[in-house]
C-alpha cells in the first residue's frame, strides 16, 4: 500500500468538481461541489445518530437504499438542517439538478450539505450553478481541490488521502476527503467523509468494511462531544481498476478493509488535529483493559474531558484529570494498577516520554521536562488500566482560546 | 420560610472557623476549615460517584455508616486523591486530630479535601493548627465566613445562604456553605457542601430528604462535564432547635425536605453562576417531554453542549445547536412538535424574550434584539418538546476564553 496524489480523482473513472454558488456570501469561496463516476457505483454509507437528522441525511438515506450511486452532490455554508419539509424537497431537487445533467434518475446522487442549521437551502442559487458545476469536472488533482474546498467550513486544513493497494494482482486506487472540525464526537459529527475506490465489491461487503474502518477511525475522534446533523461518511466503488470482483470474506477483502481503515484512520487524525481551535493532536492509547470495548470507553472519557484538554492546551502533565475522567468513564478498572505516561512530538520529532503514574502511585516528575515533553503539536497519552488485554486508540484535541472564539459567533 | 444571617452557624448549637495551615503556599488565605456542633447530630451525606475517590470520601463514607456526626474538618489545596494508603492514613489522622480536642472519637467527624490530585496531603501542617483551629471556633457569622474561605479554590463568589422555617411551631434554622466551580457535572463534582440544621429529624428521613434536594439541585448542575473525585454533600442536624423531632413523612417532614431543597437549589444556581470562567448563568427548562428523567435528560444535554455553551458566551441565539443536543441526548422526542424560546436578564431585570423556532419550524427574529436579550447575566432556554407532562430545570454556564486561561494551567 503506498500514498499517491489525485485525491478522490486518484480512484479510476471518478471526476469532481467544486464552483461558488452563492449560499456563501464572502469571499467567493467554493460552496457546491459534485463528485461523479460514469460507471455506476456500489455504495455504502454512515450517516449521523442525531435524532435530528439533515434533509440531506434523510433524503441521501432513501437514494443509498438500493447500494448503487453515480455520484454525490454537496454544499457547505448550510446544514438544509430543521428546515422542515421545505428542506427535504430541496435536498431532493438538489439530486435531481444533478441526475439531470447526466441523463439519470436523482436516486443516483447521494445529498450533503454542511452549514448553519435552520436556515432554508437557497435552492435557486445551486440550481443556477449545476450546470456550470457539470463542466468544472475534471479527472484530476485539480477537480479533487475544488471539490474539497466547496465542503470545507471553519477547516483551517485540507484533509484527503489517496492511496493504492494491489488486490489479486491489479492496483486498486481509493481517494478521499473530508470536512470536520468543529461539533466532532463519537460516533461522528459534521464531518462530511467522501471515499472514491476503482474496486470492485460486492456491496454487502463493501458496507461491512466501511463499518470496520469507521469503528477503529472517525468513531474514535472526538472534538467537542457535540454529535452534529448532517454526518455522512460514504464510500462508492465503481470497478473500474479491473480487478476481480470481491465477492466473498478472503484475502482480498482483507486487503481492501485494511487499505480503507488505513485511509479513515489517517483523516480521523487529520480532523482531530485540526479540531475547533485546536493547536495540539492529542492521542490517548489504554492498553489493559478488560475489554476493547472497555478500553475505548475509557481512552474517550479522558480524550472528550475539557479538563483534560484543557491541561494539554497549557503543556500541563495534570495526570489527576486523566485518572478522574477515567474514574466517571463508567467502566470498571482498578486505580491501584493503573499507570499514565505522556508523550510528546515536536517539530515532527520526538519530544520524550514522563512517566507520571505508576501502578497506582504518582511519580515525581521535573516540570520542567513534563513542558517541554507537552509543549509540541502531538501529545500521547498511555495508559495501561490493569491486567487485561484490551486496548483502543482514540483521537481529539486541546481545548484552546480560539475554540471558545470561534464558537462565541459562528453565525455572524 | 425566610433567608437569614449567619450560614451555617444559623442553625443553633454550630461553631464554624477556618485558619491557614500553610497547604496553601501564597496569599496565606485559609486552607484549614471546621465545622462543629456540641450536640451529636444526625447525619446524612452523597458521595461522588467517581470510581476514583478521594481518600477523604472513602473515609467519609465510612464515619458515616453510624449515622451520626459531631462535624466535619476540611482542608482546600491538595485533594488528597490518588495518594494511595498514605492518602487513607492521612485522612484517618486529620478526623482523629480533630477529634482529639473534644475527647471525641475520629468516627464522629468527617472529612473532606479539595485541590490538586495526587500530591501527598502535608498531615503535619494540618496536625500543627488544629488547635488554633478550635480555639478559632465562632457561633456566630464570622465563624462560618472563616470556614468558608478555607473550602474555596477557584471560586470567585462566596455561595452560601441560611433560612429559617416554621415546623410544628418551633423555628427551625438551615446553614449551607458550598465550594466548586469547575469540574461539576451530574452527579455532582468538586463541590462540597455542608449543611448545618438545628431541627431533629430521624437520620432515615434526613437521607431521604437529603437525595431528594440533591436530585433537584446539585444533580441538575453541569460545568464542564467533568465529576470530580472528592464531592461531598453533607448535612448534619442536631435538633437544638427543640421542635419535636420527625419521625415519619407528614407535614413536617415536608416542609424540612421543602426547605432543604430550596436551599439546595439556590447553592446550584449560585455554583452555576460561578463555574469557572463563567459570565454568565445559563438555565435550561424543558417542558413536553415523556416524563421527568427524559426532560431531565434532553436539559442536561443542552446545557453540556460546549456549541450551546460558547454560544451563550457569545450571546448567540444559536437555537440550531440546542436541537442538535437535544439530538443526541438519546432520548426520543417530536423535533416538529418542538418550540425553542431565549430569555435574557440583565442588570437585574427581565431583558425581554424571543421565540426562535416553533412547532418545528424556525421564527425570523432580529438578531439586535436577540443580542440584547443574551448579552446580561442570566440566559434561559425554554424548550417545548412536545405534548408530554415531563418537565425538568438544569442549570450551567457558559464556555468562556477564561474557562481556557484557568484550567490550561490550574497547577502553576
Amino acid at each position: 500500500m503506498k500514498e499517491i496524489k489525485g485525491g478522490v480523482c486518484a480512484a479510476r473513472g471518478f471526476r469532481a468538481g467544486g464552483v461558488w454558488c452563492g449560499i456563501k456570501a464572502s469571499d467567493r469561496k467554493r460552496d457546491l461541489g459534485l463528485i461523479y463516476s460514469e460507471k455506476t457505483c456500489t455504495a455504502a454509507a454512515l450517516f449521523t445518530t442525531n435524532l435530528v437528522k439533515a434533509a440531506s441525511v434523510l433524503v441521501s438515506a432513501e437514494h443509498l437504499k438500493r447500494g448503487r450511486l453515480h455520484g454525490v452532490i454537496a454544499n457547505s455554508g448550510n446544514a438544509n438542517a430543521c428546515t422542515g419539509e421545505a428542506g427535504i424537497q430541496a435536498a431532493r431537487r438538489m439530486a435531481a439538478l444533478a441526475a439531470d445533467e447526466f441523463a439519470l434518475s436523482p436516486g443516483d446522487f447521494a445529498v450533503a450539505s454542511t452549514g448553519v442549521i435552520g436556515v432554508p437551502l437557497p435552492i435557486e442559487k445551486i440550481e443556477a450553478a449545476v450546470p456550470s458545476l457539470v463542466n468544472a469536472l475534471n479527472n484530476e488533482q485539480a477537480g479533487h481541490d475544488a471539490a474539497l474546498e466547496a465542503i470545507m467550513t471553519t477547516d483551517t486544513r485540507r484533509k484527503d488521502i489517496a492511496v493504492e493497494c494491489e488486490i489479486a494482482g491489479k492496483a486498486v486506487r481509493f481517494g478521499a476527503m473530508t470536512k470536520g472540525s468543529g461539533m466532532i464526537h463519537p460516533s461522528m459529527a459534521t464531518m462530511l467523509c467522501f471515499i472514491s475506490t476503482d474496486c470492485a465489491i460486492r456491496g454487502e461487503l463493501l458496507d461491512r468494511a466501511l463499518r470496520k474502518a469507521a469503528g477503529l477511525s472517525f468513531n474514535r475522534l472526538s472534538v467537542d462531544g457535540d454529535t452534529s446533523t448532517n454526518d455522512m461518511v460514504l464510500v462508492m466503488a465503481n470497478g473500474a481498476s479491473g480487478n476481480e470482483p470481491i465477492e466473498a470474506e478472503g484475502s482480498d477483502y482483507k486487503i481492501f478493509e485494511e487499505t480503507l481503515t488505513f485511509l479513515c484512520v489517517k483523516l480521523a487524525r487529520a480532523m482531530a488535529r485540526d479540531g475547533e481551535g485546536a493547536t495540539k493532536l492529542v492521542t490517548v492509547k489504554v492498553s489493559g483493559a478488560g475489554s476493547e470495548a472497555e478500553a475505548e470507553t475509557l481512552a474517550k472519557s479522558v480524550v472528550s474531558s475539557s479538563l483534560v484538554k484543557a491541561a494539554c492546551f497549557g503543556a500541563d502533565a495534570n495526570w489527576g484529570r486523566v485518572l478522574c475522567a477515567m474514574g466517571y468513564a463508567g467502566v470498571s478498572f482498578n486505580p491501584d494498577e493503573t499507570s499514565v505516561d505522556f508523550a510528546g512530538t515536536a517539530g515532527g520529532k520526538n519530544a520524550g516520554l514522563i512517566t507520571v503514574f505508576k501502578n497506582g502511585i504518582p511519580v515525581k516528575f521535573s516540570e520542567e521536562e513534563a513542558k517541554r515533553v507537552l509543549s509540541g503539536e502531538e501529545i500521547e497519552i498511555r495508559i495501561s488500566a490493569g491486567s487485561g488485554s484490551g486496548f483502543a486508540e482514540v483521537w481529539g484535541c486541546d481545548l484552546s482560546y480560539d475554540y471558545v472564539k470561534i464558537n462565541g459567533d459562528y453565525r455572524s
